[in-house]
């Protein structure tokens, strides 16, 4: 078995790129650009048979003509010319190396891989991919991701780390996650799973403290008990929150034809999520929804849900939501709290839960609201619904609303529905740290999902 | 029974407001503001006790002072003197009155709401309200909603009608559709349903040329049987999407103290939505996903689709959630479309359902692709699946997928994740009137609703 050590793929001193093109258009030279764009301060040394120079760039011949050090080897050459590029980087001494050639066991060709692996199991050498997008690290900028950056952005550093099997669904995700303010630790793409699979990632991410949630997006496990084993483990110490693709017969011969896995029965896996304590999803949207949560709340201890309003409708619909999931409760206010917002807000004719503070309600009964109710023992959670089309309500809102989420005292979690004057809030609201959903719905799924796990965890 | 001719509430010649106010922040004057942001073309009659002047506008101290003609008053004065108000506007002869005013059935306030409607009944009074937003006809922009316009965005004109129970759903879904581009026919939020309901509602835009979709958020629905009828036949001419407030037993308590109204048990609602022919939709998200998808392609006559995508992983997710849909299918191409692809694409190891054109795919091959399956008597509706991130896609794409879609021989769905560059031709392609969806599964629920619907329609 060979030491699953994946420091050099997140952190390499140097790196070469095996395949650099001559072509801004060309894989090889996207993934050197992006290398320098991303701020990258190790060596590159790039390697094509024609040398010469390539964006004022040496470029060698062979790897072998290297003489320094080389942690990290990048292949982006077509699959027949695979299998000798590796021979060539263990023979230079690289034990890392991220294959992003494709035309391996997701076309048929499954000879040619099973030599690869075979060779690779054989001298120790660790591959991501084959059939993969590539790797970003979202705290050094490591950037080996293939797709130009105009056209996919990168996000923000922070705790959630994506392990996806499939690189479209990976580049466009991490694109949309740019744009909405989720934060990550480390993308990885890895295709084939040849040598490093899902198991070996999950794994890896269990130690790094960057990483706080685990999306993973599995065609096929590559090896049941190993995953099994490995995943129970990580799930005792953070959420990892799973999709799988190929859940029907259909959808499961196409796995095939795409990253060469054997997608298996949907029952087993749903059975090996449930078992080791894997939040499953049925969707990217739900899993981004959930793991952004976890990304600004961490756990979750309690169940009891305190619903604050400024609008009867979504009171009612986040009622239904709460009392669907099956595992929330709508807290119940202490007497004490009662007492206190009755006082307050005579002007209601319900103190009760949701509590609707109508449509006039302003920032300031926000806050008395807010306010009260973290210090309510009968309370878990607080959902805060803010509509900001009615007039009353002011900007300072926002600021309210963080200075409450930074004493950690409860979790607090938002939702905010409109157009631009919304957006603007709600993205102060999540720079500062608050999550922020477009519908009560999403939220509350997001909360059942992560207090599952937590109840779970613990019994792993 | 009233004549439900609900025409003065939509196109009225001259209106009379109730309720003006000297202060800004207050309703009447945000109403009056509105009205004329809007461009209303009418003539505008204030009325408020202290008489005078406001923004240069001449104040009557009473309704009974105006000597011409009034097609519609709206009311926004505390709820102990809307019944005097009303008995003005039956001395003046107006027979069509918008009620703002909130302090009735839904506050426990159910004596005083009863005598409103008693005497509405009795001497043929329309009255839309009591406790709701007010109204906004996109096509002629007239606006009676009392929230203002620059925290609530009036959406485009188009095929979408809301009938909204809720103020503050109605407002803030008004204000996001706005900004995601869903155009509007008729926006009618109706409060407490003291004489116009939900059934009223529907029969007034089933003959609404504007409306080719109504969505409806109902929380109690009035007149069981009125409403069975009237749905049931409008739902043969046109579709009805139907978001239920309350389907829990603590979501239907929250319903009596918002809007007044008994909720009912959820299996009830869930019988009458199908045997009418509503689609029923368990979100906000869900509902308006499945509006822009009626409004842009309107009906859709089989259920054969076929997958077009850049990648294998959206490919199979998609898959999944067609095979799971329980209504639609995977196409087969014919055989000559089959030998064609072939023929085009020798570079693919399979041309198959989904057809993944992979990660190179540029737009000439999407244009051959999608040519030829709208030419293939086996398809039915094309679900193109654009991943925008990869560098070959050229943004000629939106042009190609455009003009096909022009050319209304088949359904077009388009699925595009991502960042900025995708959001970019993603509005693009919306402008030009394809329909788009973030995630696949989004866009699969979207049809196998609207199919279900085409279906049942015929049966009704």
């Amino acid at each position: 078995m060979i030491n699953i050590n994946l420091n050099n793929f997140f952190n390499p001193k140097s790196v070469a790129i095996i395949g650099v093109s001559r072509n801004p258009k060309k894989i090889g030279q996207v993934l050197f650009r992006n290398l320098i764009d991303g701020g990258y301060k190790g060596h590159v040394y790039l390697v094509n048979p024609k040398a010469g120079e390539i964006m004022n760039h040496k470029v060698y011949s062979s790897i072998l003509k290297i003489k320094e050090k080389i942690d990290l080897t990048i292949i982006a050459i077509p699959a027949k010319f695979v299998f000798n590029a590796v021979k060539e980087c263990n023979k230079k001494g690289v034990k890392d190396v991220l294959i992003i050639s494709s035309g391996f066991k997701e076309i048929g060709n499954v000879k040619e891989e099973n030599k690869l692996e075979e060779y690779c199991l054989k001298n120790k050498i660790r591959i991501i991919g084959v059939n993969c997008l590539g790797i970003f690290d979202a705290y050094n900028n490591f950037d080996t991701v293939f797709l130009p950056r105009y056209r996919l952005k990168r996000p923000e550093k922070g705790g959630i780390s994506f392990v996806c099997q499939s690189g479209a669904i990976g580049s466009a995700i991490l694109d949309l996650s740019s744009d909405k303010g989720h934060k990550f630790s480390k993308f990885i793409s890895y295709g084939n799973a040849t040598i490093v699979d899902e198991s070996d990632l999950l794994e890896y991410l269990e130690d790094d403290e960057n990483t706080k949630v685990i999306c993973l997006y599995v065609e096929g496990v590559k090896d049941g008990d190993k995953f099994f084993k490995i995943a129970k483990r990580v799930s005792k110490k953070k959420p990892i929150i799973a999709l799988k693709g190929g859940i029907t017969e259909e959808g499961s011969e196409a796995t095939l034809s795409h990253t060469g896995a054997l997608a298996g029965a949907v029952e087993v896996y749903k059975g090996i999520f449930k078992q080791t304590g894997i939040i499953e999803v049925s969707s990217l949207e739900e899993m981004f929804n959930v793991a952004s949560l976890i990304e600004k709340v961490g756990r979750i201890d309690g169940n009891r849900i305190q619903v604050i309003t400024n609008g009867g409708g979504y009171g009612i619909l986040t009622t239904d939501a709460i009392v669907g999931s099956g595992n929330l409760e709508l807290a119940k206010f202490s007497k004490k709290n009662k007492r206190y917002l009755r006082s307050k807000f005579s002007r209601l004719i319900n103190i009760r839960n949701p509590l609707d503070l109508v449509g006039d309600a302003d920032s300031e009964m926000y806050r008395t609201a807010i306010e009260s109710c973290l210090n309510d023992r009968n309370i878990d959670l607080l959902f805060v619904i803010c509509l900001y089309q009615t007039p009353l309500i002011t900007t300072d809102i926002v600021d309210y609303i963080s200075g409450f989420n930074d004493l950690c005292k409860k979790p607090i979690v938002v939702v905010s529905t409109g157009g631009e004057f919304t957006e603007v809030l709600s993205s102060r609201l999540e720079e500062n740290g608050v999550v922020v959903y477009t519908y009560p719905e999403q939220g509350i799924n997001s909360i059942s999902k992560l207090f599952w796990w937590s109840n779970i965890r613990k019994k792993l």
